[in-house]
């Protein structure tokens, strides 16, 4: 396993870690004063200073992307709406082609109406569906850019309202169905997966699909903490160290697998780190990386 | 399918649902008067009246028992603390037995002491490992007494304190490495499942594994609902209705694998159902069993 201890090589900030603190720009001056290279910024951040300004303040400090956040959420009530998912996508796509990411990550939806409170059905079978559609409807989009698509499962609290796939299998199952089984080469492939230890650690499959992800779809990892208690479903994660996943033996699993990339730290709470100064939030994230990831 | 439309016959009452308002002996007398003839009831509220008592009472008001909660919690700290565990879980099969209870429940456990919010570590595959340990230990006593024991797969979102089986997948792997696979003949097993909807409606692989259960392992199936926001992790259950599960569809895939049991309605919520009169609760319930369930 790749010593992490007096490198910031493979640290990455998701910027919706700080993004109470700070606007875009700022977050990456100051990752780059702090010698973190590498961030994955969020499509809000970006569009509030400007896709090009955020290109340049990019390349003007040295900063790269792990991945760009995020397409997806493709059930809707009709076929505009589904449409539409497909469209800002496709977008999505393009903006992180011109930020040069490695990949854009989906959080691919739920049930329709669910995220505002007002599910339309509750037919997550048919959410599904419509899932494998809006993927395979840009997925020839991203390829004729070249831009992999990494599905992003979440933790089943969120498969009414932010994505119906919720576990690693299920991802793999829906990359295998709209892409064909992996390229024996290990080759990157076009569409793979996100691995945010929050949303699997629990999962007594974990380490069986990692390995079945392999080098060729492992396209992204996470990495934040479970804490105990857990006070709110979306906002209350924990930083890497403060809670119960085992972070090193998650991280131990990717890079037997094959996966080389980033560990970019993507930390919700409205509780705690949300509220603190964000220097401090980040040279804590720099100390926990080289500690306890 | 059947018709829950105009008979009670097959509505139990989870206990817990009404744990804020009456103790045990009136909740079993509210239910009788109502129809209700079947309810689950928790250890603590049985020993808040006494077993004897409990027993009696249940007699007294025609009141049966569709299952009894809960043993399990294995995972402990040390030897003795996991001995403890085991010998709990026994003492709540006689208790199960006194009362006449189809099956005892198993919450088998999540890390050591992560419950009361400090886990002494974070090896979520050696607290698995003294799971299956645990239920090993106490299954001759089962067989002994023929109380049947439903390991109940919690909702990943309580894998670290309640329990570290959270899928049914996972659960039935379980019950085949201990038991051997599934009688062919369709036999009821000494060892099966308790499916909650509300821990397993998102589950990719829901339908496959409940017929991968059949029967034969299908022990209890619980109802609530899951609402949109949740706004706490264990006390914000929804009445069945007022979220997004489909329940009828579970059930009807319950029903064609085999299941002919009672729907256990089963609500913790701390906001709502617990501060409402315990008659309107259970009138309610009534009301829902008939419509949505």
């Amino acid at each position: 396993m790749r010593d992490f201890s007096d490198s910031l090589q493979w640290l990455s900030i998701n910027t919706a870690t700080l993004r109470v603190q700070w606007p875009l720009d700022r977050i990456i001056q100051e990752c780059a004063r702090r010698g973190i290279t590498t961030i994955s910024p969020w499509r809000d951040q970006v569009n509030a200073i400007g896709l090009d300004n955020a290109a340049r303040c990019l390349r003007d400090n040295g900063v790269r992307l792990s991945g760009y956040c995020r397409g997806g959420m493709f059930p809707a009530a009709d076929g505009p709406g589904r449409q539409a998912a497909i469209d800002d996508t496709r977008r999505a796509i393009d903006e992180a082609k011109v930020l040069d990411a490695p990949c854009l990550v989906l959080v691919v939806g739920g049930l329709p109406g669910a995220l505002a409170g007002n599910a339309l059905h509750k037919d997550i079978v048919r959410a599904r569906f419509e899932v494998q559609e809006g993927i395979h409807a840009v997925l020839q989009h991203a390829r004729d850019v070249n831009m992999p698509l990494a599905i992003e499962p979440l933790h089943p609290m969120y498969a009414a309202d932010r994505a119906c796939i919720n576990t690693l299998e299920q991802a793999l199952d829906v990359c295998d169905a709209l892409e064909g089984p992996l390229d024996p080469s290990g080759a990157r492939c076009m569409l793979g997966v996100a691995v945010d230890v929050y949303h699997v650690w629990w999962d007594p499959k974990l380490e069986q699909q990692i390995h079945r992800a392999g080098r060729g779809r492992l396209l992204a990892f996470h990495v934040c903490d479970w804490l105990l208690p857990t006070r709110d479903l979306l906002n209350d994660r924990g930083m890497m160290g403060d809670g119960i996943i085992d972070i090193p033996r998650i991280r131990g699993v990717m890079e037997s697998a094959g996966y080389q990339g980033h560990a970019e730290v993507e930390i919700f709470s409205s509780a705690d780190w949300w509220r603190r100064p964000g220097g401090d939030v980040l040279d804590i994230c720099v100390e926990r990386f080289h500690r306890v990831v």
